[in-house]
């Protein structure tokens, strides 16, 4: 058996808050169940923000709790300030995302933050976390959207994303992760990102890669973050949710052709492949009006596959 | 400038022979001259096979004699056995493709032949190309098929793929490259194959790739074998022909997505990308009843992208 890779299925949290459809909270524990039943260790159930905003999300509290019921599993959660890891704590949220997006201006417009604003936000959470009793204490991972571009200013600076690592670790981060959000990655940019972050917070410190497949190279730069040792990747169901900025272009990365090539080679990932393809079936049935994506599900694993 | 990758685009051939609608010769003249036009330098532009077979490619001929007035563009067609080979000769090809399934079922299935009469054929081929005046002579390819499985025998052996390669450079092809026709190869395969292969016959023997995306994999695997050097890609425009096994499925890899890559990680393709786009878009309105895949097209080049 190949080295363990932990796919971080983010459809629930990625794919829910990016579309109009609003699944009920029946549907989401059944969803959480079944991905975990298929195999799964780790899924971002939801997000800690106000309901006004979205409201596809306001039912997180009462995820959380349900999600923690089922053995073995991670239950993680994104928060975008000091109010909503409160309620993730609350919550028994084993693992918390505070994204932190490396383009200011685009910082401004999603939260109304400025970059010292979201490292002072990071700062009270790890306050807050270290104040906990040992054993209730969530891992904390700053999470660097637009670190490969930015759909508003272009180009995203390495040393900015760099800078943004350090200051995330430095202020109490268990880990930085770096986010695709617009699609903008490409092999070498991921390889060489994700060197000249390690090289500022060590190696340790950068382990997951959150990847759109906006322009189609998803896969390719998933590839391109295991061949540097990348453990832990982020996908969605069917790759649910698109991408808000261009209709019709997909979001995240999809979990299933992302297990079926980790699988293929070799790795591994506890998914059973059988099992998740019926999985994507009873979600598009949840979600009759959303476009799915991923090729694996059309025909299935190779003839041969493992008893196919 | 980083190094020179080829993309053949083969959507006039292996597209057009995978699908229902039948494109006029002009309308095929047109999107090959605009295909040149956005910077692409070789062109699988059809097959010399029976108009009774593929009725779709009967006027391969003409292209062929068309495509030539282009300056500067490598003329590329299939052929599947001699009778073929003296038909591309007649028409002037640049280059000629025999494919060679390595799965003998698969062969007999294809073409009604075995592994030695097909290994016969290329033997034959290279004398009739021999006994061409200089400067007459066709680049001639073994194109070892289902080389990563098939979809009747599942898992081909990779002994059999190394000893047909071996086999058809004794035959006397000039090269041999790997498709993956039923979409089954992964990026460690790739890597694996390429290996194999080039330990018997030389690196400078095997410098192409034929991919499929129908799991989903197709950039990922075109990724592995950049790595391992490969120089040529064959794609097809918006992935046209799709998968003959499985309706729905994603065919060739997608010329859009695969020059997207190439040039964001810095490779020399040649290709402009907006010209590209605008070449799908008239191609799409050729083919009103087929589908057109990829992802590029929908949200374009990055902000910032040379300009965009």
């Amino acid at each position: 058996m190949g080295a363990a890779i932990l796919v971080s299925e983010v459809g629930p949290r990625d794919g829910l808050q990016s579309i109009a459809s609003i699944l009920s909270t029946e549907d989401k524990k059944r969803w959480i169940t079944a991905q975990a039943e298929a195999g799964f260790r780790e899924i971002e159930v939801g997000s800690f923000v106000p309901a006004s905003l979205l409201p596809q999300l306001a039912d997180t509290a009462e995820i959380v709790a349900y999600a923690r019921t089922i053995p073995g599993l991670t239950v993680a959660v994104l928060v975008p300030n000091l109010r909503g890891a409160e309620a993730a704590l609350a919550a028994g949220a084993h693992k918390i995302s505070l994204p932190v997006s490396c383009s200011e201006t685009h910082s401004l417009k999603n939260v109304r933050r400025t970059h010292d604003q979201m490292i002072e936000a990071a700062r009270e959470i790890a306050a807050l976390i270290k104040a906990q009793p040992e054993g209730r204490r969530p891992h904390f991972e700053g999470a660097l959207s637009t670190a490969f571009g930015c759909t508003i200013e272009g180009e995203v600076p390495e040393a900015k994303v760099v800078d943004l690592a350090e200051r995330l670790m430095a202020a109490g981060c268990d880990e930085v992760g770096l986010s695709d959000t617009s699609g903008y990655a490409d092999p070498s940019a991921v390889k060489r990102l994700i060197r000249a972050v390690r090289g500022a917070v060590g190696d340790a410190a950068l382990t997951g890669l959150h990847l759109h497949n906006t322009r189609g190279l998803g896969l390719a730069n998933a590839l391109a973050g295991l061949e540097l040792g990348i453990t832990t990747l982020d996908s969605s169901l069917g790759g649910v949710g698109g991408c808000p900025f261009a209709p019709g272009a997909s979001g995240n990365i999809v979990t299933e052709d992302l297990a079926f090539m980790l699988e293929a080679m070799g790795y591994d990932t506890g998914v059973d492949l059988d099992r998740l393809i019926a999985l994507r079936r009873e979600v598009a049935a949840m979600l009759p009006n959303e476009e799915f994506y991923g090729f694996l599900s059309e025909c299935g694993p190779p003839r041969g596959w493992r008893g196919h």
